[in-house]
Formats: structure tokens, sequence, C-alpha cells
């Protein structure tokens, strides 16, 4: 069987350029990076708006080891509809540099469904996270500078919660102690880095529509407080202009392609626990103006990822989806319902029934609490029984909703004709997006909103120093953004052990912060790892590139 | 009077391809990063080997607070060869993120010597000191994890070599400890970054010829020491492959031109004190092998920058140049002499008699030591008098050199016309390199030769625990290497104070390393600064894009 890169490699595409001409956008807009990316100038969305197409969401059921393959059967869709005769545009999440030398491998699909050039996907692109992160470090270095200079603004340094940042996998960086070796390196204190995906200007890039709306963004970030526990922002350590110098190129969106040619917009990452979890705002309103379907995809399973895509993205941005995709394999499902991952090539109905729950829920949720148009794609796998298969689209039809096999993985397009068949059939469909709580409410009306209708948990415990945090944020004037939850991916539970469907649980919230630039307060029910580290065996032991400048082992 | 940025964006230059073609550099090898930026491929010249045209290093007298201009000559020098009808190509250093956004601006020539686009050139550029840092802190994470993992290689947590890296000016990461947090977090240790043009990384990226000359290279790389002192390197850690994947793009140098359309190669910007100053060797051999002549700079004064040039890159790589310029500003010789740097503008052949010495040392040095023909280049100011540039003439005139003066910062190329017929004349003459000392000496001596043959000094003192140091390296099987003078660049002394041409002092080293895969050993001599901070008033403060994306207030 071939990898991925062999693929990858052996399949040739046009030059990029082609495929930005077959969109109609003139030349003048277009930042070549090689022959095979480009850039495209946010000045095109200015000076020629355009009637947005209709926006595809495509989510999955809680992730588990065993894997859904959620980019892979987005790309696949957006081939599909390719070949259905759909002017299709994909819009995707950057990969992140610490996986690929982890041991997660590369993020830009799989099999027949992928996107290229992978390996410059995978590696450095075009330089936005690298932007991202000197963006990210030059405010971390005005912040210490400012507090050796004189400390006007008057930081109390243990209150300092701009962390720095790197894009690599670095659990050393996790908690430090900068500023030692005396007077000329400043004061000393504790400190720490996150992987470049955690930075809030990542949430902030992505959720940003111009050069002004980023700066204002980055302006109101809060990076400390006073002594008195005020908030102090990165505007008035007058930062924001040169981080915004560092991120005009980034900016543009980043147009490749996927193997069949279909355009794809790869731009902007942020996690999806303490960030929104979706590729950037200004690629999602490229595609939709270039396209008359986009397909996008939202980190994680729907009760993080398509929760904030509504919640959070759609809410801030005025984007609507017309229909949903929820990813799943029969495989995953039969984890969910308790089957050891060695014997997932088995059929085992009584296991698949039991992890129904999961999926079920996930669809519940898009059809019930979000009111809008849901098909399930089942990412087949050669040992799937029929019965099986048969199984889960009895369940679904009973709450209303197909089921389409998709063998994009093995096929390319073609494995997703009836995927892209359902899809095209909601689409036609109307629907309102309803939100899953109002913005208006308080602060934990608004977590306890999100953790009964999509978790159904029966409420949330708030620890005492919680609730004062939430009052203080309340009080700066943050009680009206959005909530952003931070949880496990696991689960529908804040314990990553509870799979299925539970019930009967609380989730747990044990702290608050807000992104102020993004514009939202991000809820903790755990500890969330922002920094990675790397295994036992890391993938970068392995990787390697010839004489020529040919990528090998990447995956 | 216009700013260097108010120039540079409104001179229209031509396409980055256009400029490639007249090059005769066909498409293929050809990598656009937009329309005024392109990456070639290495691959032209292992494909198309062709005979080196003329190389013509450009050098300076000891900087002063005064500016001596040297990338602006080196520029206007470029475009005023291009105009006597000569092929000729440019080959720069990369600037570094820390001091645009610190004080010190940027460093992409000045007035209408520049090269062009300025704004990229300072921020981003093509990504590749990103890359750079990327690859140093994949090893740095590396070298963390295998300890983590179970120390397989018997690291000793207190000599770890290898820093972490940022390209920003961060002075609270100068010494900082990592690893805190407990278990999971691996183990504390004490720890630092550097900025990223100080990494070996740089070194070694602009000392290679090919991807496997790199690969083995970042192998060779020492990180640390076991309990009985045997060296741990990169290869160990199984970490270049990885490390050259990281740069494999990065590697291929970056085309750009000057306001007048001569092709500039810039790339590679390793430190001048702790490394060896000047652009990549891919850079400066495609620069030969395109051109008839080349026009290249070297960091810092003569006695560091043009020493290693000659010393470290010319014996390592060898490439040999035909004619020195260097390079010397009234003014700054009037500070050298010990003039008031208020009163510069004043007439004062006392100061400048005072300081000539500087220059004549660094001449004699040219012509002397190395053998190499040799012009001196007086960047002249309106309030330079014609009795002080005569003085200078005469001088030098003593020692066989002619003097040009140079006007490119307001006029282009045409301000360069003297001193580019100089140089022509210079390159026709034969010449033989001979450096400053044998290779095959003991590293003391060579660290001796260049103190009392370059810098005069009476001899060089060496603390007993920097002899044992020595001594291990040798035992190493390091003593071969070329030395590279970690030093003070402001004097020819290793105190920043002593300006002119002291007498009667020696040289003390207070350490000394081994690059190993740059292939050289460094003397320390005296503490380097490889972090810089930033300022009281910081650029970054200044700095601003508008709605297009035009940069503003970067100078």
């Amino acid at each position: 069987m071939k990898s991925d890169i062999e693929i990858a490699q052996e399949t040739e595409t046009s030059p990029i350029s082609d495929v930005a001409a077959k969109l109609g956008i003139p030349e003048r807009y277009l930042e070549m990076y090689g022959s095979r990316k480009a850039k495209v100038d946010y000045n095109y969305l200015r000076e020629n708006p355009s009637e947005p197409g209709k926006l595809v969401l495509v989510t999955a059921i809680n992730p588990t080891a065993a894997g859904e393959g959620k980019t892979t059967t987005t790309v696949g869709l957006g081939d599909a509809l390719s070949r259905m005769g759909k002017k299709t545009v994909i819009a995707l999440r950057e990969p992140s540099l610490g996986p690929v030398f982890g041991i997660k491998g590369g993020a830009a699909g799989g099999g027949y469904a992928q996107v290229v050039p992978m390996e410059d996907i995978n590696l450095h692109f075009t330089g936005d996270f690298h932007a991202i992160g000197a963006a990210n470090n030059l405010l971390a270095a005005m912040i210490d500078n400012h507090i050796h200079q004189g400390n006007a603004l008057g930081f109390d340094a243990r209150k300092i919660t701009w962390k720095r940042a790197v894009d690599m996998n670095d659990r050393a960086l996790r908690e430090i102690v900068v500023g030692l070796g005396g007077k000329v390196n400043g004061f000393p204190r504790q400190d720490g880095f996150d992987i470049t995906v955690a930075s809030e200007i990542m949430a902030v890039f992505c959720l940003s529509t111009s050069i002004s709306d980023l700066k204002e963004r980055l302006a109101r970030m809060v990076v400390g407080y006073t002594f008195d526990d005020q908030p102090i922002t990165a505007g008035q350590l007058n930062a924001q202009g040169a981080m915004a110098a560092l991120l005009k190129d980034a900016l543009k969106p980043n147009l490749v392609q996927t193997l069949e040619g279909t355009p794809a917009f790869v731009h902007g990452g942020p996690f999806a626990n303490i960030a929104h979890g979706c590729n950037s705002i200004m690629a999602t309103n490229m595609a939709l103006a270039l396209g008359d379907y986009t397909v996008t995809e939202a980190g994680f399973g729907a009760d993080l990822g398509a929760e904030k895509f509504l919640d959070i993205k759609c809410r801030l941005t005025g984007v609507r989806p017309s229909a949903v995709v929820v990813v799943a394999t029969v495989r995953a499902l039969k984890m969910h319902g308790g089957a050891d991952k060695k014997q997932l090539g088995d059929e085992n109905l009584e296991a698949l029934e039991a992890g129904l729950p999961n999926l079920l829920q996930h669809v519940e949720n898009v059809t019930g609490v979000f009111k809008l148009p849901c098909v399930v794609a089942i990412n087949r796998f050669p040992t799937d029984t029929d019965a099986e298969v048969a199984l889960i689209a009895d369940r679904c039809r009973e709450l209303g909703v197909n089921v389409a096999l998709s063998e994009v993985w093995e096929k390319g397009g073609a494995g997703g004709a009836a995927l892209a068949e359902e899809v095209v059939r909601l689409c036609e469909q109307e629907s309102e997006l309803e939100f899953a709580y109002d913005a208006e409410a308080g602060i934990a009306d608004k977590i306890e909103a999100i953790a009964k209708r999509i978790y159904r948990a029966e409420g949330v415990t708030i620890e005492p120093k919680v609730l004062k945090e939430i009052a203080k944020l309340e009080s700066l004037g943050f009680g009206k953004l959005p909530v952003c939850m931070a949880k496990t991916p696991a689960s529908f539970t804040d314990d990553a052990a509870r799979i299925g469907a539970p019930r009967g649980f609380r989730i747990s919230v044990r702290d608050v912060k807000v992104s102020a630039g993004a514009g939202f307060v991000v809820a903790l029910t755990g500890s969330i790892m922002t920094m990675p580290g790397l295994g036992k065996s890391p993938a970068a032991e392995r990787i390697d590139v010839d004489e020529t400048g040919r990528i090998v082992g990447l995956f």
C-alpha cells in the first residue's frame, strides 16, 4: 500500500496559477510561493464583493484512537462536488509543526483525498505560523522590556497572562523562569511557552476580517494585570501596529489544491480546546465568494468543533452553513461501545449498538439544537460489514438523517459521490441556524447551556474562586462574549475515559480566562495541554531530505 | 529629505522574473515569493557548472556611532559596475528581525542605494530565519526529550551547550530555567535563548554547499557533553535529517534587486562575532556563476569581518576575492581620532589625522597580510571638506592604495563611478590570497597570529582553564579548524573604548568553544552578547501597516 507522501509525490497537478485562473481570481491579487502555492490578497474581497455560495461544515464523533478521517472526508467531499460539476472550494486549517515531528504525522488528508504539496503544507508552508509566533514573541519581549524600563503601566509581574510561543513540541518550555542573571537581564519571573497554535494571536488572526479589524483585536488582547487587578492590553504597549506588520502577509489566505485539482484554502489553525478550532474567516469568506459550494471542517468532535464553529465563528462573523456532515467510522463507534482496539476488524454489532449513541447525540445536536440539515458520512474501511453499516443507517433514519458511505481515501472524489449528492440535497433545504445559548446571558449561564444542551450534563460545578473570576470578567465588560469551552475532545464529559454517550454527570469548571482580542471567554474544565511533548520515538528521527530537496519519511 | 522606505516604495522596479531572465536563469529553477522575490534552486548550480566571475569584498574601518555605510556602498558599487556595462551580482546578508524592532532599523542599504522590497527583506523575507530557528528549536526539544525518555546517550545536563533560539531582541530569555513543574515536564536545568542569527545552524547554513554537506555539518554539531566529557552530537540524536528537511527551501538563495535593477542575492546572516559574519556560500557561488562581477560584504570592521571572510569562508570553500574595498567616512575617522560626536560636521584635520591610523591599519592588513589589491571608499557626507578628503588620500597613497569618493546614498550607482573604475582596475591585477595563519598550527598559535598580525597586539593572555579547554578540543580532533574570533567590533583590542589604532595591548581569551558543524573554533575575548534587548523606546512602537497592507514607520 502506498503511503500518503508517495501518492502525493507521484500525482501531477496543474500550476496553482491555473487553479486561481479557473476560479476567476485576477493575477494581480495572487502572490506565488513557488508554482504550487499562492496567497490571495485580501484586497480582492474588498474590491470584488460578491454573493456568497453555500457552506458545508464537516464535523465528527468524539475522536478515538481508531481515527475518523475528518480532513480526508472534507477533501474527498470537495472533490466529489467538483465531479458533480459544482464550483467547489475547500477551506481547511494549517497543520502545526509540533505534531509533524511528534507522532501524529501530517494533516492534509490521506490516501487519494489529500491537499498538495503536502510536504510544504506540513512544514513551513507559507510561513504563517512563524509570523504568528514572531508577533506573539514580539509582544512578550515588549512586556518584559516595559517592566525593565520602569514599568510605567504598573504590571504585577505575578499576573502576566501573556506567554511566549514556539511551533514545536517542547515540554521543557512549559514552565520556566525567565529574566535570571542579574539586573541587565530584567526581572526574574515565572513564565512558559505555548505551542504557536495555542497563542491568542492565532485565534485573533482566524477571526479577523481585515487589517484594521486585526489591529483592533490585537490591541484589545489582555496581557496582564496591575496590582489592583486592572487589565493591561497590547494596545497600551503600542504593540498592535508592529504585530500587524508581522502578520500582514500571513493574513492572506493560502491557495493550494487537492490531488484532483479542487481549489483549497488552507489558512490558520487555532487549537480546538482553548480556541475555536477552525480555519480563518478570511479564507472562509474568500472561498464563499469564489465557489458555489464551500466545504470546511471544524476541529475535534462536534461537541467542541461544531459547537464553536456555530456559536463563536458564525455568531461573530455572520457566516451560516447550509448543511452539516458528521463523520464516523464503524471502528471508532465500536470503540465507543467498549470494543478492544485490537479487535476492531471483527464484526461486533453489540459494541456498535453500544457506541452508536455517541454519533446519535452529535446528530441530534446538529438537527435539534442548531436546527441545521445533517448527513452522517461513514468513512468506510474494508473490514466494515454490511450489517454494521445497515445498523448505523437504521438508527440515523429514526432521527430523520441519512447515512452516506464514503470511500474517498481509496477512490478520491469518486468515492464520495453518494455523500456529495446528499449534501447538495440538504443545501437546497431552507434552514436557520439557532445558537446553543444567548450571548446576552451571564457567563455561568452560557457554560451551563452548552453543558446541558450539547453535552447532556446534569449541571455545572463552578468552584468559588472561579465564580469570583467570572464576576471580575463580567465587571470588566467581558460578560457578553461567547464562551469557548476547553474540554477533553475524547468525551462529552470532562473525563477523557468516559466515552460513548454518558449521562448523569456534571461538568466542572476549573478556571476561566478572557481572550479579549479573539472575543470569547475560555472556560477550562480540567488541565488543558497547550504545549505538547515529543514521544519516545519522535517522527523527527526518521524524516529526511535527499540531495535534490525531496522529503522522505514524512509519514 | 525622504526616508529610505519612502524612496523604496516610490521606485518602480521590474518583476524579479525579468531580472532572473536577464541573468539567464531558466524559469524551472525559480521559485517565486510574490512578484518581487524569488528563490533559485540549488540544483541550478549542480546542473549548470560555469566559470566563476570576479569577487569584490567590501569591508570597513571599526564601526563607530557615526556609521560608515558599508551595505549602502556595496549596493551602490554594484549599481555603478552595472552602469559600466559589467554583468554584476550583489551578495548580502539577510537582516534579523531583532534590530528591526529594536533601534537599528533595517539592513538593506540606504538612500538611493538599496535592495528592494526593503519591507519584506527586513521582516520575514522568504522565511529563512524562521526555518533556521525551527531547526534549532527542534534539536533543543530532541535533546531534552532524549534526557526525559531515559538519557541513553548519557548527557550531563549541566554541560548541554545547545541553546534555544528566537529571532527577537528579548533579554528576559538570556538566562532561564526550563523543565520546571514536575516529572511530566522533564528535568529542570539552566538554559537560555540566543537570537536566531547566533545559532550555530546559521553558520552551518552559510557554509554549506549542498544538502548532503548541510546534513553532514548538522550531524557534526556538538550539543553537549557526557559526565566524562565526551561530546554528543546532533547526529547521535538522529536530528540532522529532520533539521535539513526544515532547511531545504531556506538553503535556496533569495534573489531580489537594487533600486536600479542590479540582481542581488540576500541570503543568510550569521553574527560576525561568534560566527563568520557573511552571506551564504550558496549565494556567493551562485552570484559568481551568474555574474562577471560579484560584490559582497563582510560584517563589522575588517579586523573581524574581512579576516573571517578570508581565513574562514575562503579557506573552507575555495572562493577568492580579486579586490577589497575598505569603507570609511570622514566623520567616523574623526571619532576614532577623539572628536566629539556632536561636532563631526566641523572640519577637524587634527582629529582626522589622529583617527586615520585605524583606516591605515585595515588597509595594511589587506595588502600586507592577505596580499590583496585594495581601494578605500570614502562614503561622502555634505559636511566633509576637500582638505579632509585630501588628507585621507595622501596617507593612503603612501601605502600604494587609492581613495575613491562614494556618493551612492544620494545618487545611486552614478555616485559610485570612480569607485567602480578603481575596482575594475584592481580586479585586472594578479593576486594570490595569503591567510593570516596556518590551519595546521595549534589553536593558541592561531589566535596569537590573528592578534599580532591583524590587531597588532603584543601577545595573547589565555587563562589556565581556557588552556585546558583548548587542550580538550585539540584532543577531540578540533585542533586543525580555523579560529573564529569573538571580539568587540569597536576596537582592534578587546576593549570597546580603545578606538583608533592602539598599540601595546594584549588580547585576553576568556573562553573557547567548538562550532564543529560550521567548522571553526570560537575564541571569546570578553562577554559577547548573543541575545540583544529592546531599548527604552523600541522601533516596534512606531511600526504600523495600513488597510491595504502597506508598511509605515519602519524607519
